[in-house]
């Protein structure tokens, strides 16, 4: 079996380990280890019975749910199969441009996205000269003055593997020299409202502004597909008539209705991400050979002095703990990886596995 | 609230009706009044508490089941998000190539399909001078004969609106005249074993050729979204490539891996669909001004002296039935309407309110 390319493949890991998959202890998919919410379990159970009916291509009531949280319009919300599929339409935008710029490291989805229909990509990497990581305005430090009206940018805030987050004036900076912006922010509601920085109050300011988010890894839901956009209605109307009529299963579709309104899990895990971040934190931190970095959202990236591969191989086999090594990130190969903030005794037994190879 | 385009939209059949969306007798959809299976609902159950993992983005065991269930080998075999996602990347597909012929009627999605990437579509009416509905050979009775090499063909087998099937030998004609041939046996289920048409034995024989097949219609699943296609597995590495990595979420996987071994309710779907047909097709033919077409699949086309249009409004209104118009088969226009194949003492309730009006 190969090494899979994402995270949260734990059959791969099961084979190394020499165990059943559900017994693996899994830091290689970012998903939030207090979900899924019993409100989005009720609701899934609920709505079984009427499986039998198509879905209603407008999803009304899972837009108006979307729109009511963000406290916008419902035409200017598209939901979708997990952010995924929206990533393929926002593909399908770019390739109309010149050139799209992708900040490196970066998610491997965007290339997937971008590649599918031909986008011309430039990267622009994050590292810098000394091997430190740098930001995003590091990255974007030279824009092509050649092309000015025909560029495309990408960006993820926070940003997936580093857990950076950049603030709103950063990105809003750069919104005048690209025709087309997509953030992902499939880990901003991982932050306290106060910390957020998303970009949705500006969507209607920037009609070349479209916002992706996930429902999956705050409410732990990935098997379900549950995700949405945010941009101009002009926009989501093409995409709409684009894609097929039925992208979002009715379950998904319920159980994200349930979660939006389920503010007692969101403080919740508020309150468990910050402790548990900076205690995981601390703890990488004390490793002879390991660099935690900081981060916003609910993983951290860690430079390791040793070869991660060998360290993922052993923490397997000795520990059945699946850790998401960096290779397919080409920046950042084989002295980095990334692990998900889980609950205090998971991460504990994380640090003791580190600790003990 | 706008008539919709496809069957299958309740809400806008309730408005109409004044009443609970609950409460439409729903002859728009073509979708099978028997399940969904008890099996399929077991194991959507079962897999609740396993939401929290990706999907395998390879599906192997639901690969696998379609693969046994077909007797061809699991590499042939791409899942989708019901057979509408696996539209969009024959749409990709199509565009490459210099022109698409569609015969027309047929089913709407395809259009969008094909329109989304730009290609070229030539329509080949099925319809003959004398308004009477001719067949695939009539539609296609002359090919372009300029670009011999570059031409793609989408055809849908049984044929939805009409309810025509077309022997295997029929179809394989074509495949040496085109570069690329979809055929979507989304209804093929239907008919019993011994009658089925079915090109998945020729894949192997004709790179050239895709089968998209749907589980949501037989199975009566349609909210749940589960579909496939049959091909060579180098088409179906480079679909799997374009599109996102989890298209088909894992509840839907768990009904299909369970409703493909459910070979009780395939038999008594069988059974039912035979009798139920004939008795609503008998019936139809009796009553004054309507004049059904013979069938293979779990749906009647039927023509109509009088405005289909308002007979769909009456039919609402007076009985809560909702009749699948066919203004969006310009071909067909106002004189024609669907209604699926429900079970005897729905069909004679249609029966009654069309005798009454």
């Amino acid at each position: 079996m190969n090494r899979p390319k994402h995270g949260g493949n734990p059959s791969w890991a099961a084979t190394v380990a020499g165990c059943s998959p559900s017994l693996i202890l899994d830091f290689s998919a970012s998903i939030s280890p207090l979900g899924p919410p019993s409100t989005a379990l009720a609701a899934i159970k609920l709505h079984i019975d009427n499986l039998t009916n198509y879905p209603n291509p407008d999803y009304p009531e899972l837009c108006q749910a979307i729109a009511s949280h963000h406290q916008i319009p419902a035409r200017w919300v598209l939901p979708g199969n997990g952010a995924a599929e929206l990533l393929t339409w926002a593909g399908w935008e770019f390739s109309k441009l010149n050139t799209t710029l992708l900040p490196t490291p970066a998610f491997g989805d965007y290339w997937r996205s971008l590649q599918t229909f031909g986008t011309r990509i430039i990267e622009r990497s994050m590292m810098m000269d000394d091997g430190e990581i740098g930001d995003l305005d590091f990255a974007l430090r030279h824009l092509p003055t050649e092309i000015p009206h025909s560029l495309g940018l990408i960006v993820n805030n926070p940003h997936n593997p580093t857990g950076q987050i950049w603030s709103q004036k950063t990105i809003l900076a750069y919104l005048s020299e690209f025709e087309l912006v997509v953030v992902d922010e499939s880990f901003m509601d991982f932050l306290p409202p106060t910390e957020q920085q998303s970009l949705i109050p500006f969507v209607a300011e920037y009609p070349n502004l479209v916002i992706l988010r996930s429902l999956t890894k705050f409410y732990s839901l990935p098997g379900l597909r549950m995700g949405y956009c945010i941009a101009h209605p002009d926009r989501l109307r093409r995409w709409k008539n684009w894609r097929d009529p039925w992208p979002v299963n009715s379950l998904a579709a319920a159980a994200a209705i349930a979660v939006l309104g389920d503010t007692e899990f969101d403080r919740s895990t508020w309150d468990w991400l910050a402790a548990a971040r900076s205690r995981l934190f601390e703890g990488l931190k004390q490793i002879t050979g390991l660099h935690p970095y900081p981060g916003a959202a609910n993983f951290i990236l860690v430079r390791s002095d040793r070869s991660v591969t060998e360290l993922q191989t052993k923490l397997l086999e000795q520990h059945q703990i699946l850790i998401r090594d960096c290779i397919s990130f080409p920046e950042l190969g084989d002295r980095f990886f990334r692990v998900a903030v889980r609950t205090i005794s998971e991460n504990d037994r994380l640090l003791v596995a580190l600790r003990s190879i």
